[in-house]
């Protein structure tokens, strides 16, 4: 039976400011990742997440990022691989804290907007971030971008890796995604995101931008918990996922 | 044999800032507690700090303070039970992911500056903090101002507690500490401040600013890392207490 | 002809958080308080808050608080007068930066959240705060609650100040807001909040909580921007206050 | 006669950390650049660096940086035009208030770290700070590297601009600075490197790394506060100058 994980970032409200639809998305998914205090989310945040995460019966996993509020950790910042190495270690181990108060395990991490794209091609970013998840608990699974430096790097330490994919984004023939400046970089029909999710959890596949068919790895879907329609969307692809006969769980 | 802690606040550098000399304060002291990045330090100072106690056995606990790198922790900052116990739970866990990096345990929890004070006085956050250390692991001795209501709360949460005692300090009839504002809070004198020490830890006993003699308990003594005078007085305070026969120990 | 300045806290989103309505609370004010970037806010929210508030011919003000992004400056920070004194030089100057740019006045002051209720009872704050609008340009008017320690420093020093009551918050006999702690704090019915606002700038009294008579001074009204109900009462209290015949005016 | 300006950065410590020796590089120097609170200094700092400068009747100007405490603005943020000129406005502006306060011009402004680096090769962010310090005051004075896109953009909007140049780096034959990646990047002999700057002053040229002899325009010397001999090397080379006959002055 084919299986496939969907996973949402969570948790990324702060103080007073609150982002996203939390409870409801929990419903709909079988990942969370778990801002960690540094681009988002905070101690208080963190605690109420992996709460709720527990009691949905969500896999919880870490989602560390740059400490960079005002940019949401959307913005590269040139730093060294120690430094990524070590503010690595401390926010995942900050939410092991969380999870270890609620009794409930720690499974995975998911590198957050700039780190994650930054780690998805640079070898030496991507084996500090896997190096840092090792040393903290070598039964942790790290999610990165399918077939990017992130899983390779993982793998080659001896992690379980998630290979990730996108509903909502068009695909070019090597593999890699279409950049947001292209104007057709994402999808914009419900139905063809849903159809291209199919596509590759069932045949292993994607239609690229060229008609071409290549090859990729799909173990886990980031769903989107903000914007409008992203309840009703998840709540869509979720239910024809499950009516195609595919199952629905974390990877561990 | 008589038995005494000196413990010392390290890794308080930030970024390209420099506070304290700590690898040089290290040969004196048996306990280390290292900021976690709320008010000073930072991953990467965390990492170097461990680091560095580890080579020089010193015992290593956590030093968790407010949100306040701007006031360096000693601010007090008017906030809930629920939101101290989650930021002492998210600090000392990102310092045990360091410990547990350099395969070293973290043996304690000494709040810092203004959390510290407000404990010492505040029986709702002094279990607030008590039971954030209790809930992330009951091994861990809490360290407090001596016959605090932090050490009070601790205890009665079943942990074990270090009370503090200060070699600088005069000491009310009533057992506190001389507020700063007085003209006789502080003992300028060396030889004053290491006889006072000699006091606390041979007979249980200090001498209050009216000359009665009371009962305290000295588990722990504080030193200072920086300040001009801080390594020649570590050294003497150090070389004293062990012709003395008394054994320098960490708690645990 | 009797009249009256509504006022409202903006431009309190930051980075990718936001938070209230401002484009449309604008259309019910004459004064908006704009967050400087301590308590919330960002540089980019105060060119655009500034932008908008000039295009709505409402009249802008600052709005400076603790720096405390966490807890949206609304807990207190122990802190000293010269720092209180700095940092509102600091903030208002920032954001006067964005009115000389669009090439309007910045015309008061009002602290925010904790900085507002310290500076109502503590005359030491109260003066820090004063002084610095002072120095900084003497014309502008400082906001303060009715009645408070910072209206009268504010006087004290030559300033225009505007004494600030509140539409839905029950009053003392001897003038102070009854505490948040107790049931009658609020007012729940719309229509008694927007009577007690009438009677105010009508005859200079309002109603205590024991049934009394008192005197008080309401220059300003505080409007909520966010809440559900926020814009629908802003625009009954605009429409009632306009109906009686009430110019609804910035204080200068 | 021959005049040269001698500049440094101050006004970098940050609450409890103290960085540089403000107090003593100002005897050497003619223009203080103030960082203003992003990548060091606090609203504390800016007030008593202010003070000090004017005491010792020092030129004084903005240091605006990126928003990284952490990192010191020495690390590259990737973000938008916008951003880099409404943080630009924010924090010149904020330094006004204190240069106000002290009733004292401020007149020039350098942008620091990453983005003084960025600023001299990438035209768009270049043109995003002279705005900024243009539309803020456009009698100020735009320092950057020499020969750069930063004063090349000042100049275009009609900024008087200051040419910067290095006494202890290299050049190369196209008049940029060696990388700091190379060996040969600093000057370490204390004589040449003055030699270095007499030879820019007073011919407008300097010997690049190939023995060649090439154009450089040096308005203004960057001096450095922090390190051990800084204050030694900074008394050398204004007592040289001095003797050649040049005049130290600021721009203007």
């Amino acid at each position: 039976m084919k299986r496939v994980d969907l996973n949402c970032d969570l948790g990324e409200s702060f103080g007073a400011y609150k982002i996203g639809q939390d409870e409801l998305i929990l419903d709909y998914i079988s990942s969370a990742n778990v801002a960690c205090g540094y681009h988002a989310g905070d101690h208080n945040v963190m605690a109420e997440t992996v709460k709720m995460a527990k009691e949905k019966k969500v896999s919880i996993g870490a989602h560390p990022g740059f400490q960079d509020l005002m940019g949401f950790g959307r913005r590269a910042i040139q730093t060294s691989p120690e430094d990524i190495y070590h503010f690595i270690i401390y926010q995942i181990n900050a939410l092991k804290g969380f999870c270890h108060l609620h009794n409930v395990p720690m499974k995975h991490v998911k590198p957050h907007g700039a780190l994650f794209n930054m780690a998805a091609k640079d070898p030496v970013m991507a084996e500090a971030i896997a190096k840092a998840v090792y040393d903290t608990d070598p039964s942790l699974v790290l999610f990165g971008l399918s077939g990017s430096e992130l899983t390779k790097q993982g793998t080659k330490l001896g992690l379980d890796v998630a290979n990730e994919v996108f509903a909502d984004r068009t695909y070019q023939p090597d593999g890699t995604l279409t950049p947001r400046t292209q104007t057709n970089a994402l999808i914009h029909d419900t139905n063809k995101a849903i159809e291209q999710v199919l596509q590759m959890v069932q045949t292993g596949t994607v239609t690229a931008v060229d008609g071409s068919t290549i090859s990729i790895k799909a173990d886990t879907v980031c769903i989107h918990g903000d914007g409008e329609n992203a309840l009703a969307f998840a709540q869509n692809l979720r239910e024809t996922i499950v009516n195609e006969g595919i199952s629905i769980k974390s990877i561990k």
